[in-house]
């Protein structure tokens, strides 16, 4: 039986396929209820609903009406399953894919809802893996090197095709019409806690990552905007004209029609919206500098905060108050890790191997974990560099591919597995290593997301791999929890929530959590083959040979 | 049905697991009755027969009486199934394994057959498989560089532990009376020629690549072989001693003891041995300079006839008379070809290839050429380098290790197939330009074993990357067609065989074959790709990055 007096926040995690209530208990940070609702429309990638439009092949749309049932389903069926009545819940935080971007009204009346502009594709949402601005990105790119624009390296040089202003630009390109009915355009987050609260800002964190702002000098300037296209001048005065606010911070509580949508009482204290990702990094207790939270599932990402700014080659942003609210936020990627696994798993693994896991009841990657851990460092004697989907890390170049060095006619898949993954270990030394040149301090790594939580070798082997302890981070709820606790912020401790993160992380972070440290010998040798792997990696991704630009290009 | 008048010659080849008798009519060179015969006691590699002597890893042994029973069995069936008789048959060529070589007493009486020296395994057959003579030839290819032996560099500076020499000071180390009882060593296809026509000579092409033999020069000096052991001083003019003489040159006739172990009749004309991958060379067709026979298999070997002496770098022998009489037989070879396609489908490939190949009837092989060869050249965007075996062409170097470069996410095994092949034809393109860069001419190519009798996409590829034209050679007997081509020599022209090796190819080498013609377009591609093989050859092969040494150390 819950004591009466217990207090909730509720963490809401917009994800790509659906979204999903998190009922935390203040005091304990223990999960009560968390109900997921699908999104009707899901990832829209081939035709508008109900219509014979077709998209192109990069496209990716959403429904913003499904935003809005995952409120209306998800967060009763959680204080159902918590037992939790809504005179318990105190505050309310969002976290949601980004660049996910909607052209709205003034009012927030999405453009997608109005009957003149429902057939035209570009008046929907726009998923972060909408892929169809990948020329305006290079133009933004290309513009803000010729103008040398102060804010392009803080980006690592290069403006992706996800981002806020690359897809702004297919907007206007392709359909001038939406763009000029368009009277904002917002991330979904945002438009969501809008919908709550009837408050219209724009969260720090993506508003950084995603959006090119930065805290005291704001978006690219006017004079970038119009060399870029005289139609987008008034950008920054017009449809990105709200307040930006840190991610977290309290917007303001539940309106009517919020508590109407949600179910919730109005009063309730919601907080500014974050990109999912980083709202894992306090949902994981990382919450102070030095600490670097690292989400290992198909690809990486790396977060880390710090009381100085500096520019660290091939990051892919770091944003004042990006994560969390004082700090320097800093965000780095590894474009391959568990899709290496995967493609060894689907590409290079003979039957025998998954007969063997049958015969054991396991799972294919438990076979192959077993068989490579049975292994000393060093002994399957190979070697890869961790490029099959390019490199975003340092070298920050998409052309380059992978490599594996020291096969023999006795080289098993077991022995490929363990060597991708040191592959990927020894791809974030570097990118460690390349903070700690700039001057930005790492202690310890957290590291969440399917492969922290199963792989017990991979975990080891960062720890070898980086000389660091790394503890496991958490569960598949970090972000929703992270949500959760920006949510208990807002409410603020005079309403049974807390003034800051780091509070709110000492009590709501709590799960029973194992680190892995270096083990000495292991340390020696992998030093030894970081060597290795880092004159691999120069010879290869610095020009020495440029074999694999030469390959990629070849296979046209 | 045959003619009265046919005649014909036999080829008698041996091979590691059995003996194998073919009767070839010689006015056509068609194949009438072919017969093998198991070695009941095939290779030895655990214990004596009836005892309990173990044997140790490394060591290969067989039982010279099995050669006799392929005399006693083969032969007749081989006559059988051809319709000849034994008056029909003018002459015997004999190829065999080498260096396979037994101890005897001065009547060619193998020790192993006395009941004194049975139960020790250096009485026995040592197979040219047998390993355990490392040590001893580490010390000959040291004392012989230290000495500056001027026949060093024709083996490309090293000593195999299969040869001769390594074989008989293993014999002395392990067992000094085994080697004083024994009063001659010699290779077991010489042996077979001294059982059938009662007369004890050497071939050239045995003592020449396998024995250090130079035509002129003859093996090793004294004064080196006392530096090696005082023990060995007198080993030329004793357990040596017999004449050294071409391969396929006349011996003799058959003996009334020959006559009766093979059911042909005395006076038969047999020829000297030689190699079994050595008689290939003439079975295919290869009788002039400018030819390079490449037998195909799971390592591979190229062999090339000049008129002129050069040393080439990573040759692993140049014997005047070694081949054929009145040329410079060139031997070099690849460590791995289709041990290298063999790892991929055993270790590399995807359930769902084999699971193609039984839908459609067709083996993994098949499957996975069909998908390679659909693609292009350069599609795949990989380039292998070839030595996940090591490197015993011009880099001689065991260390290697097999790299493959610009794997992608994308990457299938029918790609890693593809670059695999080409891997070994951008190998064979290094050994072929080695040759030519010392003035040693290689025209056209004439490949036989397994892959260019069943691969089509490899033939195809090595014109295309040599730019040379390639001919299938043809079948598996090319050995032992070749050692009845010598036998037909050995008979000469005046009993109804040949007068030279020439001669007999222009009647007997009469086989239907495919030559495959370089694909111009292919050949500009390749010529880029062989460019970045040769530069990563070069780069890990040649001393600027050594980490596939490294690798292999730390494997320990």
């Amino acid at each position: 039986m819950l004591s009466s007096r217990t207090r909730c926040s509720i963490g809401l995690d917009f994800g790509t396929e659906s979204g999903r209530a998190v009922v935390v208990d203040l005091s304990t940070g223990k999960i009560l209820g968390t109900a997921a609702h699908p999104y009707a429309d899901g990832v829209i990638d081939e035709r508008l609903p109900g219509t014979n439009t077709q998209l192109g092949s990069d496209w990716a749309l959403q429904n913003p009406d499904d935003y809005l049932q995952v409120l209306r389903h998800a967060i009763p069926e959680a204080l159902r399953q918590a037992g939790i009545t809504p005179d318990q819940v105190v505050g309310l935080g969002v976290d949601f894919t980004a660049c996910t971007i909607l052209p709205t009204l003034a009012d927030g009346t999405p453009l997608c809802s109005l009957p003149d502009w429902r057939s035209n594709p570009h008046a929907w949402v726009k998923l972060w893996k909408h892929h169809a601005a990948q020329p305006d990105a290079d133009r933004i790119t290309a513009l803000a090197a010729e103008r040398a624009e102060p804010w392009l390296a803080r980006y690592g040089g290069k403006i992706s095709s996800e981002w806020l202003h690359s897809k702004t630009l297919q907007l206007l390109r392709e359909s001038p019409e939406v763009f000029a009915a368009a009277e904002r355009i917002v991330e979904a987050g945002d438009w969501v806690v809008w919908q709550l609260t009837g408050r219209e800002v724009r969260n720090a964190c993506a508003a950084g990552y995603k959006g090119l702002w930065e805290r005291g000098n704001g978006y690219p300037s006017e004079a970038f905007l119009t060399a870029l296209d005289s139609r987008l001048a008034d950008l920054n005065r017009t449809r990105l004209a709200a307040p930006v606010v840190p991610p977290g911070a309290f917007v303001g509580t539940l309106s009517d029609a919020g508590a109407a949508l949600s179910g919730l009482l109005p009063g309730t204290a919601v907080a500014a919206a974050t990109i999912d990702a980083h709202a894992a990094v306090p949902g994981i207790g990382v919450t102070q500098p030095g600490q670097m939270a690292m989400i290992l599932g198909t690809s990486a990402c790396q977060m880390l905060l710090s009381e100085t700014e500096s520019l660290v080659a091939g990051i892919s942003g770091v944003v004042a108050d990006g994560i969390l609210p004082g700090f320097f936020g800093y965000e780095s990627g590894q474009a391959g890790v568990g899709d290496l696994f995967e493609w060894l798993v689907q590409q290079a693994t003979p039957p025998r191997y998954f007969k063997q896991a049958e015969q054991q009841g396991k799972n294919i990657y438990q076979v192959l974990e077993q068989e490579a851990a049975a292994q000393k460092p060093g002994e399957h004697g190979l070697i890869a560099l961790d490029w099959w989907n390019g490199n975003r890390s340092v070298l920050t170049d998409a052309t380059l591919s992978g490599l594996l060095v020291g096969a023999t006619l006795s080289t098993r898949a077991p022995d490929i597995y363990r060597a991708l993954i040191e592959a990927t270990a020894f791809g974030a030394r570097v990118i460690i290593e390349a903070y700690q040149a700039q001057g930005v301090a790492v202690q310890e790594l957290v590291a969440c997301g399917g492969l922290a939580e199963r792989n017990a070798l991979l975990m080891q082997t960062y720890a070898d791999v980086t000389g660091k302890p790394i503890r496991q981070g958490g569960t598949g709820l970090a972000s929703a929890l992270g949500a959760a606790m920006f949510g208990a912020v807002a409410a603020g401790a005079g309403s049974g929530g807390y003034s800051t993160i780091a509070e709110a992380a000492k009590r709501m972070v709590n799960f029973q959590s194992v680190t892995f440290h270096p083990i000495p010998e292991h340390q020696a040798t992998y030093s030894r083959l970081y060597s290795e792997y880092l004159r691999l990696h120069n010879y290869f991704g610095k020009g020495e040979n440029t074999v694999m630009k030469r390959l990629r290009e070849w296979k046209m």
